[in-house]
């Protein structure tokens, strides 16, 4: 495959967890892979932060992974999030993922104790030479606790055969600025993060990996789509529109919020996993207002 | 007047000092003005940051204030930075310039001790009581100090009469995201951090206060043409090939870094002013390859 | 039992990997534990930051919590690490710990997303209502991701029964004054960040958990016993000959820093477990130096 | 003079203005100097941050200095803090203080535009040039926008004669940890931050600046005379009797907060000056609040 397969719109399903026992919900889980590939978006991407990966066990993980490239069934590329804290079994994941049909792997270098330069790489290097798939090389030092530089990124995509893609969430324009740059733009990189969709793509972003499509999917291809045909002042009339739902699921917790969105949507993937909590009311209602104000978009 | 004069690109420029003794050049000033006008800038702001009006004795800084107004001669709007310590001298400086024929004034709630926003609110309304022309907010926390939020800068804009423009140059596109939400997009906003100029234009900025015209001054304007005109794929291209300038003149600050490219440019407008220090050699030699980069733009 | 057995310099072992199969090494931490208690430490505290639990199996955590545990023999209280990121494997860990004699639980809100206080609240109570051994809280924003604040720190010390202990690891002394303040001085709180050991017993922290004594067991003590004894200047002497050391732990992180100081001791423990990597050489050299100043002190 | 000179409670006097028209109160200055004399400070310190120099003109700053050390009259060491943003009127403002019998400078590098250490440097030596009295170097980023880094400060001591003192108020006590230890422990060094009084002198702090002695000047001295005889416990009681007033102050404000607190002693010295506003009713009940606490201490 090459990587430029990946492009657009690539959506984060949540995992659904049975309400009364909270053991992942695969059925759930394939209608929803549905709902994603069917309204337009061009790539999924389970087991991500949304995913509530780091929540999950084992065995669990294994389950989802299977379970939605298998749903996906090549419909769209297929991005399997496989970050762990141990190289170990970041190994192991990457490995399944590849044995399931994973079209690639994402990987975020978690953390418990900070990771050096040479840590990061190592780790990287050690994933890539135990698959042959492209890994996409995440940062988000909001939730791993590390944040990589763009020349370290860089540098991982250059000397590491099969890193072909970057994936960057730290919020801050001049980051994929600067990726941009070091690589000659030979290497295509994605916003992870949601209220920087405009400046992203104005900045030559290939792509947006979002959780907003679980609730809004038509809205995220509007944009992609306006930016695409340069049409700026459309692009900007349909993330203005988008915004206060994108502020709003971040401010709660994209798995938190969305998995509220979808009860609200009346799609019940139960709760997230503890100690995450569902959504407080007051903000199912912000967040029940703001999805209202994109209806008839 | 209005407010909707200023628009595109305002340029800042630099206080020349004698190479001598020190004291303002304004025969050098006259003439960097005229270059700038000459050079397709939409609107001239001196005794910015870029200014060294913090530098300056209020006998320089009236001095500065009224040749620059009289050199620009109504040929583009003016706006003069009269960011003071003091609510009295602030004031002082925003009748002076009103009264030498300026077209706005621009205020920076300099600080020594952190101001709480109800000293922000009554300094900025007391510099407008004082004034009939309007004022822009400018809010940029690496050099004043002080850093003002979208919502109490859409609060001036909105409580107080004549403030009827921002510039936000935090660097961080979410402000810019928040004061058009706060605003409903009914007060302009201009960027005032270079190399946020591409997503600033994407994200619906009137405008781009800036120190690069005084040595690229035709960069900015094609950045802000191409934004004007939709075509985002030029924009983006004159953006990743002016990007380097300003992230080196962002490095080793502007006044410094301007003063160092006009004397390449065979320009001599002397020294920044002690315990700002000349530009390194090796920083101006590095200055000296991107301006190179940029010729038969 | 009592909290206040808990007192004094609380030692963290490392955790020992087999050198050629990378598995929990018991015997060896059966020798590491005994050369602990042996050379004065006050309590014993496996399984912390330290013992690399975030990179254990949940077998191996186990195998590590029994092994500490029987190994200790009431010889000194024994406070166990039983964080996870979920709370249901977090209580199965309190539990297990209970369940094999440990004294008391520490428990340190590791995330991926971050967690509300709502959140951070229910799994401390959840915790607390599954087991009837004393739990410390834990803050250690720079290893898990979460700042509590020193207001719901003690909150949680005082609406859950057997919330008895406090940790504080930001290294920032006005967090160990807040919760003084709040607390009436009535919950006893332990400094958790090296450098700050001085301040933090002059602040009147009841001790200091600490990975130092792995390496220099005689020094944390000496400190604490100056300390107790009221006689500041030897506590700063015995402080400013110790920190060169406690900085170079900190610098390259304690369970990389301390197995590479054990193995310099001839006592070897492994390395740590990847990603993590064995300590650099340059590094190594000067660790060898900064401990051979503490010899013969 | 010695340097050594100046060692325990350095009391920062506010500068009092007139109710009426603002201008420099002297006769009220002169009385609150005899205040801090008469009750136990060991050195005065006017012009300092809490003297509201930044707020001053040429013309009153030099009223204030004169004035001050006249008063003082020998009675206690006092040191002028000089800062300003231009490197000529420091040293104008060096020489005035030298010349009107200022036994040392007190010197913050103050900034528009961010320093580099070469600018710092300069700025440094170039004043020490001009003047033969000591200099303390004065490291306060919240208030100047610089961050000096120990290395560098105590490069200053080292290669500039006459630097002979530090001043350290960002808060972090691993900032004179690391300042003792670069120097050898040679160069005395000052606490400027309040809620690391105690901390400070603890890690072997020469002194302590601070604006408490305006309102409660025996609980500083106690402080600092507990610390000497090496009596941490009731250094202890002391600090924490007193931490709820410091805390007040700094959240208020220093200028502002001691001069609504001097008001509520009954002795007047205006209000700070414009853009600060004096200290809103709520926050002066608490300060009364705190202040009654004291009493009786």
């Amino acid at each position: 495959m090459k990587s430029t397969e990946f492009r657009g719109i690539i959506s984060y399903p949540v995992t659904p967890f049975d309400l009364h026992d909270g053991s992942v919900d695969v059925p759930t889980l394939n209608r929803l892979i549905d709902r994603l590939v069917d309204s337009g978006s061009h790539g999924i991407a389970p087991l991500g932060s949304t995913g509530e990966s780091a929540y999950l066990s084992d065995d669990e993980w294994d389950t989802v992974a299977e379970a939605s490239v298998r749903r996906v069934a090549k419909r769209l590329p297929v991005i399997v999030g496989i970050s762990d804290l141990t190289t170990r079994n970041a190994v192991r994941r990457a490995k399944f993922a590849e044995s399931v049909g994973a079209d690639a792997v994402m990987v975020l270098p978690v953390s418990y104790w900070k990771l050096n330069e040479a840590e990061i790489f190592r780790h990287y290097a050690t994933i890539a030479e135990a698959i042959s798939v492209p890994i996409m090389v995440y940062n988000n030092p909001a939730t791993s606790g590390i944040d990589m530089q763009p020349e370290l990124i860089v540098k991982l995509a250059r000397e590491i055969d099969n890193v072909t893609m970057i994936k960057e969430s730290t919020g801050d324009i001049q980051r994929m600025h600067r990726i941009a740059q070091l690589s000659d733009g030979r290497v295509p990189f994605f916003n992870g993060s949601n209220p920087l969709a405009l400046g992203a793509f104005a900045a030559g972003a290939a792509g947006w990996c979002t959780a907003a499509p679980n609730l809004v999917p038509q809205w995220p291809v509007k944009l992609y789509e306006a930016c695409e045909k340069g049409d700026m002042e459309l692009a900007r009339a349909v993330f203005y529109r988008l915004l206060p739902f994108l502020q709003c699921i971040m401010k709660g917790g994209l798995p938190t919020t969305v998995k509220a969105g979808l009860a609200l949507r009346g799609f019940s993937v139960g709760a997230p996993r503890r100690p995450l909590q569902p959504l407080a009311e007051p903000a199912v209602r912000e967040l029940a207002a703001v999805l209202g104000g994109l209806e008839g978009g």
